[in-house]
């Protein structure tokens, strides 16, 4: 496993689209304590509400990693930002990249990290080898978000659902599957970057035995419908065994992001699709909530979506960064209580 | 792309299984001709009907690689094989592997290898950098081979199709996905070493553009039931966008190889199962065929197991090594010339 040394200085890159800035803003928003400024190339590139610091300014208010925060699609390092991770390392800056590009393949940055003695890390790849996945029921309780689409708030979800269920005294663990998670939560599997063959078996890795009353809440990658991804999700499903599954939907969303030519499904299609995937390695799966990011509605509108999609599946339904998540927790235990008095 | 040179030495090592030699079968049945011999290590090791020869006598009759034949669970190098790899690299042999190790990480193999001027082929090991898939609908046709479970047949069926086609004059390709096909093809990618999050892209990769009657045959992996596997069948299903499935199942088998808890689908929840993913990224797709391995069976049995599976479907069923195949592939151009006729 990684072990990030914090503060961060978080880079935006050249990103003016929030969306490819998914890793800075979780970072921000999860492990707000743990960042101590923002880097900005251009004066029209995304504003996360950090202080604006350059590499030496960072460090010398103690950050000790500039933080990659912005995903260019493909994985690549751009040419561009090179001179700035080359001052951030001569700074005193470790570095903390999700892409899929090892940093020490660009020699200039393996040349200073070795020369300064910084860390370089690759938070998307693990040199951890997976076995093969069993299928073998495990102990424990576990809940999975899925979605209808990536980039979507499946990661947010399982944060505020962990944060939910610790508030009411439930044992419950974080377990991170993509760089973000990782770099808030310090562990976990970047499962996209997993050796085919072993995405289920990594998943099986990712939460294992654990007493009767404790939950994995894993965060979820990809979507079962993605043209691109959905491998990573089957696997992460199987390997999973989620005894509750929280549906992870975009109201406003109709075609898959970077893929107009995908429309989204419905809601009571995803369900219908995810379910018996999910009961093939555990028969007790079953939804128990619908998580709605209605970060483009305003309050009344955001209420309306989450009543119209409770009323059409029977589950809670909630914005689990406005309101609702409590029912959804009432939903997973009501299940467990179920599950338990169906076992006497 | 990989490039071997053969003859082969096919090393059975100590297997007794046919399952656990599914290589070496593949190899000896659909590259007969590339093979010098058969190398054992105990007298009750399975016999596939080669010449028994040591690595120098094959050698002397003009092989040119030792090939592993057989799958331990797991793909590690059992460090007995060490002293036999050796032996066959002094012999003048390179060495191919379908293993999840690579060779090179032996050291005596690497040193042997180099001082030798040997090469160590990893062929489930692609050095290629996949594309993520686009999603974007290609020209051409395919046929994608699907299954209730690994080990039944897919890639023998995707073979004989191609032959089969080839035969009626139709420009077909066989596409390979796993280290046998490769070996038999002596191109292809082997989609369960790749990287989860280019699986989908790496089928699109191996199955390109092609002109408007042209025929790629892709052999599957997995099954989309299978416990460890089911990312893999998923990301090949929706990167190769195929016009035609034929699911592969075994009749006599109940359960899962190697996971005796999960009980194989019937053939009609298979095709339920398999046909909306299919859709997803080519809404022309459709079943043409049930391919049966019915190897265990009697030709009276078998006859009575492939009447049934075509009663029950309403498709062409067959055994691709015993009878059938012809009216399969009647039934995908069929629905060639049915598409055809309906773009008009």
């Amino acid at each position: 496993m990684t072990n990030i040394a914090k503060p961060y200085l978080v880079f935006l890159a050249d990103a003016e689209n929030p969306t490819l800035a998914k890793t800075a803003l979780g970072v921000r928003d999860w492990a707000r304590k743990d960042c101590a400024g923002q880097l900005r190339l251009t004066p029209s590139t995304l504003d996360i509400g950090l202080p604006d610091l350059t590499p030496s300014e960072a460090a010398a208010r103690g950050a000790r990693s500039l933080l990659i925060g912005v995903a260019p699609v493909g994985g690549q390092l751009p040419a561009a930002w090179q001179g700035v991770l080359l001052e951030a390392l001569e700074a005193g800056l470790d570095i903390v990249s999700g892409l899929h590009v090892r940093l020490e393949t660009f020699p200039a940055l393996a040349e200073a990290a070795a020369r300064l003695g910084r860390t370089l890390h690759n938070v998307r790849h693990s040199k951890i080898a997976f076995p093969i996945a069993t299928g073998r029921k495990r102990t424990g309780r576990r809940a999975l978000m899925v979605g209808t689409d990536c980039a979507l708030g499946k990661k947010y979800t399982a944060l505020a659902l962990t944060q939910a269920m610790r508030a009411q005294g439930i044992d419950a663990t974080f377990r991170a599957t993509g760089q973000t998670g990782i770099m808030i939560s310090g562990s976990g599997i970047a499962i996209d970057a997993v050796v085919a063959d072993f995405i289920a078996g990594a998943a099986e890795t990712l939460s294992p035995d654990a007493a009767p009353d404790h939950w994995d809440v894993i965060e979820g990658q990809g979507a079962l419908f993605h043209p691109a991804y959905a491998g990573v999700t089957l696997g992460l499903l199987h390997g999973s065994q989620p005894d509750a599954l929280v549906l992870c939907h975009d109201p406003v969303r109709t075609v898959t992001s970077f893929f107009p030519d995908y429309p989204l499904p419905t809601i009571e299609a995803a369900i219908t699709a995810y379910l018996p995937h999910a009961q093939r390695t555990n028969p007790a799966a079953r939804f128990v909530g619908i998580s709605l990011n209605t970060s483009a509605l305003d309050e009344d509108a955001a209420r309306r979506a989450i009543e119209n999609a409770g009323a059409r599946t029977g589950l809670p339904a909630f914005d689990p960064l406005r309101f609702g998540i409590a029912a959804v927790v009432d939903e997973m235990l009501a299940g467990t209580l179920e599950a338990a008095f169906a076992a006497v």
